[in-house]
C-alpha cells in the first residue's frame, strides 16, 4: 500500500487550480495523511496557453482526455468539468478504464447517479464526491458514516451560498432583492446570470444526492418541488420579522406522517423512527424562528441540520463553495482512497443501487405545511370575508393575520399577510387560486411554507 | 467479511444500555450499514440482578471480564466503565487477546493515549473513540478524515455541556451562579459533584485529544491551563453584554504565533500555514462577540469550531453528551470496525505515536491575548492612577474600560471593568499580582479572555 496513487486532473479551473496547488504545495502532508504519495501526473485542460499555478509542471499539462485516463501510472480521475456531457463521458471511461473517480459534479450524480455507480460496480472501483455538496462542510461523510447509527428522520439545509448572501443583506441592510443581487453579483458570489442558483435548481441537485444518502431514494432534481427566493421582496423580510421569523432559502427531506417541521402529525424531529416510509423533499423558502440554528446562518455559508433517530439533531456548517473549500473536499476523498478508507465506504454502502430502503418519495401536494401568504388587496369592504371563507373551504385555518393601515389615502392596494396553521400543499394551492381569481386581489399572491 | 462481528460491552450504564438498544432493536439497519451483522455476545455489569432493557438476553450478561474478553466469539471490546483505573486494564487486555476496542473514555485516552495506542499497534488492532469527544458530535471523523487536505490552525469548542447550561441560564435568565447550577442539576445536566465539569477539567481532557489528533502534541490535561466558570458572577454576564459580548467556556487551540484569536502577530485564523510550529492551549472562560458562532450555541449543546488552511473554518455541533447520542457515535464506530475503515484510519493516523508532527505546546505564560478584568476597588481619588500606572509598567494597553457610579452613597468598593489589548499571559500576571495587592482593591480580581 506504499506505492504512489497518481491522479489526473480533468479540468483546471477555480477548482482544479485549487486541488493542483495542495497536492503540489502540502505533498509531504499529503503523503503522511494518506500514507503513500499522491502524485499530480496529468492536468488536463482545454486551453494549454493559459497561465496556471506555476508548481505544475509543464509537461503534465495537456488537452487530451484519453491519454490522461488511459496512462497506466494514473490511478485516480478527478473530473472538474461540471455539467452531465462531456463530464459523463469522463466519469463513465474512467471507470471502465479501471480508475476510481473524485467528482465535484452535483447535476452529474443527481442526473446520472444509477448509471454512474452501476458503472463503477461493474469496474470495481469506487466514486468520491464529498465536494459535491456543501463545498468545504463534510456533510457526504456525516450522513454516510458518522451517523451510520442512525435513520436520518429530517434534514434542513442551507445548500445555495449566493441566495443565504442575498437574504442576509435583504434581512439586514434593509436591500432590496435586486440590490442585493447586484452585490452579490460584485462580490463574485452571483454568476452573471444567477438563475440556477436563486430558483433552488442549484439546491435541488445537492438535495437529490443527500436523499439518496439518507433515504435510498433516487428523486430527480427536476421531480423536487422547488422555489426559488425571487418572489421575495423586502416587504416579506420586514413582515417576517415583525412576525419572530427570518426567512432562509432551505433544501428539506422530512420523513413520516405528511407535515413540515414537526407538528402534529409526529415524526422527523421527534426522534422517533418514521412510521410510514415515505419522504418528502422540497426546496423553498421558508420562515425560521429568529433563534432556530439555520436562521443564524450569515452570508454565504452553507449549513446542513441533520435529524437521526438515534443521536437527535446535529449540524455542519462552513463555506459551501470557492476555490479552496471545495479542494479541500476533493483532496480528502484522494486521501481516503490513498488510506483504502473510500473503497470500504463505496461498497458497503450501496448508492443509487437496487438495493431498497423502502422509501418512497411523497407526492408534493400531499406534503403538509404551514403558510405564509401575502397578498395585495383592494383596501375595501369584504375583502378579508372573502379570503377566510376560502381558506375555510379548504379547511385551512388561521394562525395569524397582519395587516396595516394604509400608508397612503385614497383605497390604493395594501399587504395583507395571513399565516395559516398546518394544510396540505393541494388544498392551499387550491384556495391559492381562488384567492387568486379574487376581484379584490390586486397582484399574483407571494407564499412561503413556515418552519415551525 | 461477511461474518458476524461479536461484540462485548464492558460497563452497561446509560452510555452501555443506549448502545445494547440501538444493537438489537436496529439490528437489520446496522447490518446493512457495517455490511455484515454485528451482535452483542455479551454483557458484563457489577451488578446482574438490575433491571435492564428487556431486549438484553439474559444469558448473556454477567460479571466475568476475564471470560467476555477471550471469549473467541468476541472480536470488539466496548469500554464504557470510565476512569483510568478498571478501565485501562480492560483495554490492554482486550487488545492483547486480539480485540479491537471502542472507547468513549476521554480521560484514559488524555492520561494514557500512548500507551494504549502503542499496545494496540503491538496487537495489531485498531482502537476507536468518536464517543470520547463531544459526545454525538462527530468531531473525531471530522479532524482526522473530512479535513485531513489541512493543518490545523486553530480550533474553538465548547466541549462541556454543563458549563454552557449555566452560562446561558446565567445569560438569558439574569440567574447568579448557584442558581444556574441548581437549575442544571435538578434537570440532570449537572452532577451532585460538578467540580470536573465547571472548573474546565472535562473539557482539558477532551482537548487533549483534539491536540494530539490535530498537532500529533501529546498535551496531559494537568498541563493545559484551565480556568473555570465558578468564578463568573453575574455582574461579568451584564458587563460582558454591555460591551457587546458573551462569554462562554470555551477549549481552544491556536497555533503559529503566540496571540489569542487572531490578531496582529498573524496567524491561525488567516488561514495561513502557522510560521512557529507551536501551540497554544487553554480551558477559559472567553468573551465572545454576541455574533461569533459560539457565542450562539445555547444549553447542554457541545460545538467544535475547526479552522484549517486550505478550507477555513467549518463548524461541527449538537448534543455532547446524554446516552442516545453518544450510544450513536460508539455504535458508528462499531459499524466503522463491520465496513473495515477503522482499521485503515488507525493504521494511517499513527495517533499518539512517535511520529513527531513538529508541533511543540506554548507555554501558557507566552501566550498572548486580550484580557476582560474586573476589580472591585475602593471608590477614592488615585485608584484609577494605580491601576493604569502597572498595566503600563507591564506594557499593557487598555483597550477599554468601564466604571459606573456607585450604586450607594459612602464610597464602598464598587466594579471597575477593564479590558485590555494584547499582552502575554505572564506579564498580565504579573500586573494582576501587584494590582491585586494595591490597598483600594477590595476582593479578588476576575479576568477572563477575549475571543478578539
Amino acid at each position: 500500500m506504499n506505492d504512489t496513487l497518481g491522479i489526473a486532473l480533468i479540468g483546471c479551473g477555480t477548482v482544479g487550480g485549487g486541488v493542483a496547488r495542495v497536492l503540489l504545495a502540502h505533498a509531504d502532508r499529503v503523503t503522511q495523511r494518506a500514507g503513500r504519495p499522491l502524485e499530480l501526473r496529468r492536468v488536463v485542460v482545454r486551453d494549454p496557453s493559459k497561465s496556471r499555478d506555476p508548481l505544475i509542471p509543464l509537461d503534465i499539462i495537456s488537452t487530451d482526455i484519453h491519454a490522461a485516463i488511459n496512462d497506466p501510472g494514473v490511478h485516480v480521475v478527478v473530473e472538474l468539468i461540471g455539467g452531465t456531457g462531456l463530464a459523463k463521458r469522463v466519469v463513465l471511461d474512467a471507470l471502465a478504464a479501471g480508475k476510481h473517480v473524485v467528482t465535484a459534479n452535483k447535476a452529474l450524480l443527481a442526473d446520472a447517479g444509477a448509471e454512474v455507480f452501476e458503472a463503477a460496480r461493474r469496474a470495481d472501483r469506487t466514486v468520491c464526491f464529498e465536494a459535491a455538496v456543501a463545498g468545504g462542510v463534510p456533510v457526504i461523510r456525516a450522513l454516510g458514516e458518522s451517523l451510520a447509527a442512525n435513520q436520518v428522520t429530517a434534514i434542513q439545509a442551507i445548500l445555495n451560498g449566493t441566495s443565504n448572501f442575498i437574504l442576509t443583506a435583504m434581512a439586514e441592510g434593509g436591500k432590496s432583492y435586486a440590490d442585493a443581487l447586484a452585490e452579490a453579483q460584485k462580490l463574485g458570489y452571483a454568476e452573471a446570470d444567477p438563475t440556477l442558483d436563486v430558483d433552488g435548481s442549484d439546491a435541488a441537485h445537492k438535495l437529490a444526492i443527500l436523499a439518496q444518502i439518507a433515504f435510498g431514494v433516487a428523486a430527480k432534481p427536476h421531480e423536487i418541488a422547488r422555489q426559488g427566493i425571487d418572489t421575495i421582496e423586502a416587504i416579506d423580510i420586514r413582515f417576517a420579522n415583525e412576525l419572530g421569523y427570518t426567512i432562509k432559502l432551505l433544501a428539506e427531506a422530512w420523513t413520516g406522517g405528511h407535515s413540515h417541521s414537526g407538528n402534529g402529525a409526529k415524526l422527523s424531529r421527534s426522534g422517533a423512527v418514521p412510521a410510514e416510509p415515505t419522504v418528502a423533499l422540497h426546496v423553498a423558502p421558508v420562515l425560521l424562528r429568529h433563534t432556530d440554528l439555520l436562521a443564524q446562518v450569515r452570508g454565504a455559508y452553507n449549513a446542513v441540520l441533520v435529524y437521526g433517530d438515534v443521536v437527535g439533531e446535529t449540524l455542519y456548517q462552513g463555506p459551501g463553495a470557492g476555490q479552496m473549500p471545495t479542494a479541500s473536499s476533493v483532496v480528502a476523498d484522494l486521501i481516503d482512497l490513498g488510506v483504502g478508507r473510500a473503497q470500504r465506504t463505496f461498497a458497503a454502502a450501496k448508492l443509487w443501487s437496487r438495493e431498497d430502503r423502502g422509501f418512497t418519495v411523497e407526492p408534493p401536494e400531499r406534503v403538509r405545511s404551514r403558510f405564509y401568504l401575502r397578498l395585495q388587496v383592494v383596501d375595501r369592504p369584504g375583502v378579508l370575508a372573502d379570503v377566510t371563507r376560502i381558506l375555510a373551504d379548504e379547511e385551512i385555518s388561521i394562525s395569524s393575520l397582519v395587516q396595516h393601515e394604509a400608508e397612503e389615502e385614497g383605497g390604493g392596494p395594501v399587504p395583507l399577510v395571513v399565516v395559516t396553521h398546518y394544510a396540505s400543499t393541494g388544498r392551499f394551492r387550491k384556495a391559492l387560486d381562488r384567492i387568486t381569481r379574487l376581484p379584490t386581489t390586486a397582484a399574483a399572491p407571494v407564499f412561503f411554507s413556515m418552519g415551525d
